[in-house]
């Protein structure tokens, strides 16, 4: 019996079936939110956090890019704060500032004071999966649409909680990092138990690839990342390669992506933390995200990484960009039908983005790719 | 006849004369600055760009971290959007958001109507350098300690012009550069002549060391750095290189330290425009950033580069940082005693750092590198 695998699990899996793929699998980080129209008509009066807690409308938001653009994945509509949120910890999301917390996490009773996560507090999460599975496995080729679930790593969400927000240096985290080290390894070992979880949920519950997003990781040096953030992703990361969904028949875990943004230098520790495909921007090319994240000589999966501003130049110059991208990750890894490259940009889509480019970059990278 | 070379000009030239330096020269970008009580004191009431543009005020903000910390190289107090102002652009400068254009540049007319830079506009900033040189000719060890110009590189002048203001993703900019490529490259000549304007001013009145900050390179692409971004660099660069001041006598140009954030990925081309010293940020190592900016085998000086969220940490943790990063540049460049190697942050002093912080990283590193 041979159950057919998507072209996304194939390739992050570097085409472990021996089949080659049709095409390279591309999807977009932010691909479901504010660029489409579709999103804002039924967004508008519902609080973001609200929204990711209703079945029908993540559903509803999670399929949109799937329908227009015909991309390979749909990943799941949420937000990396969603599970503290859900947790208890008092924080929203706030329109054109993004997550705020009402009481910063600084001190002991902080760190003590912060609640566990308890799976049946994500249970409309659980429901929205079951619903989106049910409908992505009739889209797309053989094997459907596979449903990427994500979570923040801990370094990235023990920032919003010190920081009380967004933080251009990240000074208090660090601060609190260098200052008590041991206080700092219980809150990110704290925080990688809420993001397992929130990842347990999606696997269990039909997620067939995971993205680890560690949105601040950049802001660390390599030897800062190696210490005091690689250790708690590595924990969320071996979680989930223990969990069983529906792309581990044949054994092999969750196919798992590790990102972030300005992580040149940490490319391959991120690799290292346990990552089956490591997300790139689009500052460092993919030949180098390949020598830096090989392993023993193996090269690792790759996914990336068109710079999101060509998305608004013209045609041409957004097509040669996208034929670029392929060029180097041919170079990188291979042929596309061996696996390996998942096509995105090198970060989120922008908000003004026009949906018909991103149209255009799913259409070429099928016509570019396909056997 | 001999004159004295102060170490930082010695080691930016990797030790030319053959005599050994007495130590590694440490300085800090924004040293003169929100960090220091006694700045904060003679700017009030006063706005940054009139502080600017005040020869006596100038002086004495210059001075101040020369006197408390003894660095080894006093930078011009200044901001890389003053000789824009100096030429008539509507810009000023907003607390708490950064520089901020009445009308951005957007069309042909625009780009048109950006008026051109006189010497005479910056006779000020001509009268402030002369009255340092001679304060500072008498301070620190032979030689004095050396004023370093510094200038803001045209891509990030032109992208405040055109996206009005800071921007966290350069959209506008970018969009820019690839719909109009032609009128791009009128406009980053343009800024070419302003910058160059600029450090012949502060060169020719007795700097005898420059930095080019292109604080938002980073945000590019190597492709887009080398085709959109490098060339009216390297013009800057060149320009520099003709001038003559009182550290030419040798007949070497004066020494160019070429410096943004995040641009990992850039530093090789950032040398190749025409740097003496590449600026490296924290995320980099100093041996990673000497294998990316040798040229034919010659390794290139380097600038660099303690993380400034180190400034917040115990003592200890401060100390142990600094020997890292000695250890390093010895690694990556040789002794101390050969040159090569600039001591600095990765980044510019954050506004809240404990100024006995600063103190402290001075006389570790003096003490650490004294012959």
């Amino acid at each position: 019996m041979s159950i057919p695998v998507p072209p996304l699990v194939a390739a992050c899996r570097m085409n472990h079936t021996g089949e080659p793929l049709t095409h390279t699998p591309v999807w977009f980080m932010r691909q479901a939110g504010r660029s489409l129209p579709e999103y804002r008509r039924v967004r508008e009066g519902i609080a973001m956090l609200d929204a990711c807690m209703t079945p029908d409308l993540v559903t509803e938001i999670t399929l949109q890019p799937v329908r227009r653009y015909g991309v390979d994945g749909a990943v799941l509509y949420s937000d990396i704060v969603l599970p503290l949120k859900a947790a208890g910890v008092d924080l929203d999301i706030v329109p054109g500032t993004g997550p705020v917390v009402a009481k910063p996490v600084r001190t002991a009773a902080d760190v003590d004071a912060l609640p566990e996560l308890h799976p049946d507090q994500l249970e409309p999460i659980a429901q929205a999966v079951r619903q989106l599975v049910g409908e992505l496995d009739g889209l797309g080729g053989p094997g459907g649409v596979p449903l990427i679930g994500f979570a923040g790593a801990p370094f990235t969400l023990a920032s919003y909680l010190v920081e009380g927000g967004p933080s251009k240096d990240h000074a208090a985290t660090k601060a609190f990092i260098h200052t008590d080290p041991g206080l700092w390894r219980a809150l990110a070992e704290k925080l990688a138990r809420v993001s397992a979880t929130f990842l347990q949920v999606q696997v269990e519950n039909g997620a067939r690839v995971v993205q680890l997003f560690d949105s601040w990781a950049g802001a660390l040096s390599l030897a800062d990342y190696r210490e005091h953030a690689m250790p708690a992703s590595a924990s969320v990361l071996a979680a989930v390669g223990a969990l069983r969904g529906p792309s581990t028949a044949d054994g092999l875990p969750v196919p798992r992506i590790h990102f972030g943004v300005g992580t040149g230098e940490l490319l391959g520790a991120m690799g290292e933390a346990g990552a089956d495909v490591v997300g790139v921007d689009y500052r460092v090319s993919l030949r180098d995200a390949a020598a830096r994240t090989r392993a023993d000589g193996t090269p690792r999966a790759l996914q990336g990484n068109l710079d999101p501003a060509l998305l608004g130049a013209p045609p041409a110059v957004l097509d040669a960009a996208v034929d670029a991208v392929l060029e180097d990750a041919a170079a990188a890894l291979g042929a596309p039908a061996a696996g390996g490259h998942v096509f995105n940009l090198g970060h989120g889509v922008p908000p003004g983005t026009d949906p018909d480019a991103l149209l255009r970059v799913v259409e070429r990278v099928h016509e570019r790719t396909s056997r």
